[in-house]
């Protein structure tokens, strides 16, 4: 119910806005005995860190992050972990001439229309600086899949019109990181890279797809009707802002095709059960079966844009139209990449606790 | 955590499988004094009923329902609905051959690997039978929401390669109601059947694609972060056996678009704000914003094929060949329309509860 | 949030009223593998049935029992439990009279007052029949607590002014077990049917104490600050209808001791950790210790009683005067101690599974 | 599950020790413009910070309250709620001594036991201090409350054997608050005062009673099976530390009660249906009946003595003695009081929500 939390036994609780004066986490159900400390989450916010490159907003932000709580001689104690990130480089007048002028593709008018009032500098919580929360939360789950010799990984297949070649998934961490796209296809990225420029010349912005990847994911993850380990990755996923669509395995391809060419036939390597392909993304009846997982998200064009649009005056009732000249994105997806990391090593850790492979107190 | 119930506010709990006693659901949540009778769920469940023609399974279940609880005086009282189906074809005999030699496609290995157990005949919990308690819920839900004037419909858009043409959201119901395989374009709808009787006489089987539209929903439903209402159709959707994509509005096309051609653009229609286009599908940050609501989910071939498959005995723990002869649908995308109306009715009932927009005690 | 609900890994629903078709329990969350069968429930059932002595109501039920779902081969498979009793000896005709007369001590006017509407027929589903499907998911819990050893006994320690000597726990469930008072101090027993009998026949009821007693549960179950053992205790036998307190260990006595006198102090017995008193019923901060678990609670006389009560009609808005005719125990407090068993076990299997001290998914 | 928060639509999460950085709470569900500022929250501190008096710890600290998100322009916009409050006058150094050698009384044993590890300095999350996240979530609810005309009011109607007067319910408030025990009888607060004086140069403590009323809560609050309004009023108190037993009404004193001298009559008090007595403490089958609600709980003597006790070395394996040398409260009922309140009005606010006597979104 508590639209601000994620997760059962992993829980993660975040807060805080574009323009406010904080934004964090609280991560309860991490059991104790882990190690952990503070830079194991910086490492994590660094990576969706704002303001590092061309193609990304320009807004400064350190995003040096504080742990309040949780961390008792280097290692989790089982105790909630509160982390906090303090806005530095809030600058809220370009909204001013915004508000109550709904940016179209933005959440300014719903959440006008649910809670009567909306922080408009910036989106408020509906801005994207709101993953920091999720990455903070990933950041400790990614630490407890460690333990556990799970990896998940994300980078970007398309953007715009420019679709990767597929990478052999043992290389996609490497070759994603080395370039600011996010892309383990290196002429594609290069590629990926000129048409957010451009974009961005036109004060325009563009979509794109992004994959996840979750490799020795044990099979038995997942509960069988209502929480099936695909349908919570699709909310995970659709949960973060600007995506618009998930598929896992194959997904919309399976539609035109048949069973006789996509089941994913059972074979023996040594005692351990396998399937000869991976259609299914490494989930079967809605559980994991030991295959790598593989899910993917469509990320809408960014929606602000400098270019002229039409909205509605909410306080005149009269048509209007604007330009945003805040700071953006061109294009989302290369930082979203840590943010789907994050909310895939949360559900992971969450479904890991609740089917008893970690125990919940105490590591 | 209980992986048989679904929603916060109007909450139902599903049991039963295949070949055992019954399934069935019990609702918790619904407001009192809303006009509720048996046959209220007997036409929905009638509507996914097996056994009705010859691209369905010939399985023959009438599928009756009893109502235990819930009900004085011909309206809900508010206390926990719980209806019941008894199974009165289950034949088991089919597939004790399958014993320990997992389906591809299926969950038989995945449960077993959860469970250590796993109840084989028929695909025990994780066959579509379970679905029941999907409608059972869905029939009470859509009372709800009718009484708010919202109406959810779901046809068939895709089944294999064969696509059908876009049909004006007003005539869908209508129009997909025509025909065997809930296609709304009546061209399509017959090239629909013919390819599943040719995959039927395969012995193979076809995916495809469902949208479901939810007409008159107010603005404001959904939570902003973690309980978006994208989100958690997604998951809703996600979470129906054999679904593997879920997208919402343009959704993975949005992917390759510039926000210029793509961002919803408001206006005025009265007194009320509307917009241009539907790209977003109805909803936009995580609330809808009072458009239609549009998914679409891909659904994977029925994975129970009687052609020869690959698979391994668990038992003895050796690579077998495997033929699948029970009665099973050869593309199960008709039935399930159904099955989505009555996810996304439970979906939109529970959020309307929880934003208040329903008194969550008495209508 | 679902009031029909309680546990979160172990998850009871129950439905069901007094003069309904039905009443039961659908169980999610025992893991697969525990021996179950029909007749480890029924022999709850029957240790709660009414009409089984001249202190108890005359309303004859057999209470027979039928589980829907679940077993697989004799074992739990993982899948949820569904069990039903119906009703066979509803007579609802001492009711009419009582329509729209609140009860005095009864929920009749509260429901009305929440739903605008209430199954006035024997109190509806605020009848104590509610309490067989506690029974039901107590019988099940049960058996997962045996599983570990752990068992759950609730005896009768006081009922009107009568209070019983103290007995030795070890001796507790035996004696209480051969009297019809359920009584472990057979004296006491004696002079407490006495007073049932005398209070019976002057159109009287009255209250008492219950105390329950929980065997071997191993040290650490509770959560620290919100989910104490103790706090979820108060909170399962609190929802017992006609309780209305509850104390663990020394209970309100601490209120006028020092800690001098009361902290219970540790010793060492072999390798074990043990206190020298148990004034906290074994759970200190929160957290269950190893020691027994001890509860008593306080049941308020059975509300229905033949003297006249004063009262409002709620159509006619005027005062009036009732006499209550339908079929009552004198004294709830010997049926409700299988009640007060299953509340218990109910709780303590989902701590057990949320602590991680039992696997979740299989046995 | 997450054992650090309370409440489902108004959700409380809490964090942080004793002697760790920091302490806070989140608030998630708190319904958009509400007026609420820092000093709300600042004053209900304030009337449970430590330090103020000889009967109180000496540890010195201020207590300041931050917020750090959920407030835009003076109101609540629907955000959740930051508030964290830094510990200034730590002082582990009493604790080394302790380390290993769980203290009578205190979870210090059972949290070890169920972690493996455990914050000795001053109880870590174990601490009385963990309450400023439930005053924080308090302050809020009852701002909340306030919105609705509801009020909850504590105060001490024992310590040790000194027991107080009753006095009448609308002179509790003002007269508890003229004496440093929080006594409304003021003859009583004397004695209680030289109780704990006494107690605490004997190196010894007192356990008291505390009673929270709550005023104007309207009928219907409650669910009727298992979230009982008085069973989650149970969990809530029983839920603070130190806290052994819980009673509502009447109480433990219905035990030895008959109906016909407590059933609650009603009568009609203009168009209002109110009860001639009590007895109930304003809830009835679950569900609040208007009247003013009453409960009481058995707070036992604060563990932590200067005299010599007897303990376990966990390290050594050897029984051994301790004297506890920290800062602590000889009676902790005072300060307790307004803990109290915070946790019944957290819960109000919470029924109110799901009762729909609030609107989930907005004011």
């Amino acid at each position: 119910m508590s639209g601000n939390s994620t997760g059962n036994m992993f829980r993660v609780t975040t807060f805080g806005s574009s323009h406010g004066m904080a934004l964090g986490a609280v991560i309860d159900g991490c059991p104790a005995g882990l190690d952990l400390t503070r830079m194991d989450i910086q490492g994590e916010l660094d990576r969706r860190r704002p303001g590092t490159s061309n193609i990304t907003t320009s807004r400064g932000e350190t995003d040096q992050v504080e742990v309040l709580s949780g961390i008792f001689q280097g290692k989790t104690d089982g105790t909630p972990i509160a982390a906090v990130v303090y806005n530095q480089d809030a600058d809220p007048s370009a909204y001013e001439a915004l508000k109550n002028k709904p940016r179209p593709g933005h959440g300014d008018y719903t959440w006008t229309a649910k809670y009567g009032v909306y922080d408009y500098r910036g989106g408020g919580r509906g801005s994207g600086r709101t993953t920091i929360g999720h990455v903070i939360g990933g950041a400790v789950a990614k630490k407890l899949l460690k333990h556990l010799n799970i990896k998940v990984v994300s980078h970007v297949t398309q953007i715009g019109k420019i679709k990767a070649n597929h990478v052999a998934y043992s290389h996609v961490e490497e070759y994603s990181s080395e370039n600011l796209v996010r892309c383990a296809d290196p002429q594609a990225a290069v590629k990926m890279e000129e048409a957010i420029l451009e974009a961005k010349a036109k004060g325009d912005s563009l979509g794109g797809i992004v994959e996840t990847i979750a490799f020795q994911v044990p099979a038995g993850l997942g509960e069988p009707v209502f929480g099936k380990l695909d349908a919570d990755l699709a909310q995970a996923l659709m949960g973060i802002g600007s995506v618009k669509g998930v598929e896992v395995g194959f997904g919309f391809e399976l539609a035109q095709s048949t069973a006789s060419a996509t089941n994913d036939e059972y074979y023996l390597e040594k005692d351990q059960i396998k399937t000869t392909t991976n259609t299914s993304g490494g989930i079967v009846g809605g559980i994991s079966n030991g295959m790598p997982i593989v899910v993917r998200m469509a990320v809408k064009p960014t929606p602000s844009i400098s270019l002229a649009q039409k909205t509605v005056d909410l306080e005149r009732k009269e048509e209007v139209e604007i330009k945003i000249e805040g700071r953006h994105d061109p294009c989302i997806c290369p930082r979203i990449t840590t943010v789907a990391e994050s909310a895939v090593a949360m559900l992971l850790a969450d479904h890991l606790l609740r089917t008893g492979l970690v125990n919940p107190c105490h590591l």
